[in-house]
């Protein structure tokens, strides 16, 4: 079993040696006390300090071959033209690349893990197992409210599932209807059922925008998260990314059922869609709060340390409190809750915990001084503060340098040129 | 007279090679057009992009030494049982260290002009001039309304005027009153007629807060801006920070007489001060609006990159627009806009200005794939993203390297260690 020894390493206010022995941490004990001997790997931590990877509850990996494609244009606008002609054309190959990219933007800010819902589910899966990462990889489902899309999904969703049992350890498997207006009350009692049966996570959209509450009240008679609960679908199973406009009923309901939400605030500031998350109710609820980055199309990045900043300063300024949020909650919502999400050991340095870690390299201006590591990771660094990443006990990056990235940044621009291409739109 | 070639390098969506001369931008000419001759300098810029070194309109440099001292306390406590105390402890060496910090941060996130407003401005002025930054430096003037204060003022204000004389011609100096609730209206016409007389920048904190304006209202019957146009100071002289809470009246008369207003969206968020900043209508007005970072102590980082995502969201946030704020002309308001209020020829790529420019490092995940790249350096990109920075003509940072950088991480922090005194703080 291999072993890593990263000694002197700062955990928050105390300098800690940390054993990592397989793909778990081992013991953590004060600095000095761990004796140094033939471990495969020793990290000198007297720069760095240690923190959880994060888990990025909530993502669509290969958009990052649509970065910066739709800016400063209407959202209706931003689908219909740009995102939409362009998913069309993607391939399991193409959505391989634009993961690999993820993968590597991910571990360079410091997820070990992450949630994904997209098309051409194997491409991100293979592209997350040979970075070394651990996912969830939804099987999306869309029907548009049509019976023969229905009945497509249905075989398609059985077989993806019969597959992923020969996934590797690091991934699992879920069922993503993508969204109330997008599918058939029909589907999601299917779906759900299915998922209960066979113990499977379903992740969903959820009150994301203004208008998709009009909508449900207009169609439905109630609001977004009332609807799900008339399907069944609340329950500590479900993961319901953005969950924005909520009524005080809807937070209830989310809170007694120990539903996941998952918080994208850049994405909901880039799209314009509110800022209003309402965390302490939630939290107050019984809900389960995440953090997540949703896809580069929308948020244009997968940075964690930038959405935790965004997270803290939209809950200061719209609560008008200057306390709102403290520090180690947020590190909590960005790492131990989502692995409680998503069913997975990690989101702490200690004993008994899968080894999924990220170093910071403090020897940066935003952590000096060292008044207080947390306030410095998250209001004054970003993710580029990250230098070592280790996931289920192996280094995936060393100081910054993840082997291949140059290769992986050549091969995407080429597959990002061949989807969106400037000659032919030049002409139009 | 020193030469730098750039080559190949990105400047928004083309490919140019850049010559400077001297201090001056010389030719700016399609890539491969400039001779590779004998310059002193040749820099390869095929992996890099160009943009204007960043003007920070409004900071208090020294800060640094405070970053995360007083977090998720509300704004009262934050002044009076931190910020307060430990100003009293500073003196000139000690702002000196907390300057050149700033500064190392400032160059690393591309900045090459900043227009600071603290005490002991001679630390400031060394830090600023020894790191190779141009800056306006400010005779800082409170007086509560003490006549005592305002006579010592005076003079101490003449004097510091008297020795800028002697000053670098990168460092220019202005006055600061600091804001209408610690300033009397004697000292306010007194500054006025004394920078009128000899031409000089005031700067001074207008609209911050709430209770500022409603402070305003009860102690003068009119707004803060109502009362500065009162006493005579609005003009293209003034420099306004923050100008958040302001009233249609108050927008028009700080367009009618061309001030600068300087934007400040991480510290208004951190304090919980507001977000509703009126960019449109100020630059419709005719008002002059740029962009800071205000104080490490409130925002925690100087990153102008950092700065311009959380303006840009904001704007298209509260005014649920997903369109709002060009990005054209937000690089604008961070750094020509900046140029112009500080009267400096800087903060535009083309023939005829300041050699004033930073390059950034596009092997990232951010500017890949590179469909635009103003939307990946604002939206996906952070301060980290700068190689290297030119100030003046001259290479101040190089491959993310500044001479003697560790060294001033380490000094900083037996500075900020002496004036927070934890074993003090403890044994409370």
């Amino acid at each position: 079993m291999k072993t890593i020894l990263i000694t002197n390493v700062l955990l928050y206010k105390e300098r800690k040696d940390v054993l990592i022995r397989g793909n778990m941490i081992h013991s953590v004990e004060p600095a000095g006390t761990i004796p140094v001997q033939e471990y495969d790997k020793i990290i000198d931590g007297s720069r760095k300090a240690i923190i959880p990877g994060f888990v990025n509850a909530h993502a669509h990996s290969a958009m990052t071959l649509f970065r910066g494609v739709g800016e400063d244009v209407p959202l209706d606008q931003w689908l219909k033209e740009r995102i939409w002609p362009y998913e069309a054309k993607l391939d399991e190959e193409m959505v391989y690349w634009g993961a690999k990219l993820a993968c590597v933007e991910m571990i360079r800010t410091g997820t070990t893990t992450f949630n994904d819902m997209y098309w051409h589910l194997n491409g991100t899966l293979r592209a997350a197992e040979e970075m070394g990462m651990r996912s969830v990889q939804s099987f999306t489902w869309l029907d548009n409210f049509n019976d023969e899309i229905i009945e497509q999904n249905k075989k398609q969703m059985k077989e993806a599932h019969k597959l992923s049992a020969r996934w590797s350890p690091l991934t699992t498997f879920a069922i993503s209807p993508h969204a109330i207006y997008t599918v058939s009350e029909k589907s999601f009692r299917y779906i759900n059922n299915f998922a209960k049966d066979n113990g499977i996570i379903v992740h969903t959209h959820l009150a994301e925008t203004r208008s998709e509450m009009d909508q449900a009240e207009r169609d439905f008679g109630m609001s977004p998260t009332e609807y799900l609960n008339k399907l069944g679908l609340l329950s500590p199973s479900l993961i319901a990314a953005h969950s924005l406009w909520l009524s005080s009923d809807d937070i209830k309901l989310l809170g007694d059922n120990g539903v996941n939400t998952v918080h994208n605030p850049n994405s909901n500031l880039k799209l314009a869609s509110g800022y209003k998350f309402k965390y302490n109710e939630l939290r107050d609820a019984g809900a389960n709060v995440c953090l997540g980055t949703d896809g580069c199309a929308s948020s244009n990045n997968l940075d964690m340390i930038d959405s935790m900043k965004a997270a803290a300063l939209l809950q200061k300024v719209w609560r008008n409190d200057p306390g709102a949020i403290p520090l180690k909650e947020l590190m909590d919502v960005a790492s131990l809750n989502g692995a409680k999400a998503l069913r997975i050991n990690t989101g702490k340095i200690a004993p008994g915990y899968l080894a999924d870690i990220a170093l910071v390299d403090m020897a940066k201006p935003s952590f000096v001084p060292n008044h207080y590591f947390l306030a410095n990771l998250v209001y004054a660094a970003n993710g580029e503060c990250i230098d070592t990443v280790i996931c289920d006990g192996k280094i995936i990056m060393e100081n910054q340098i993840i082997p291949g990235q140059d290769k992986i940044y050549q091969k995407v621009q080429e597959v990002a040129d061949r989807v969106v291409d400037y000659k032919k739109k030049k002409k139009k």
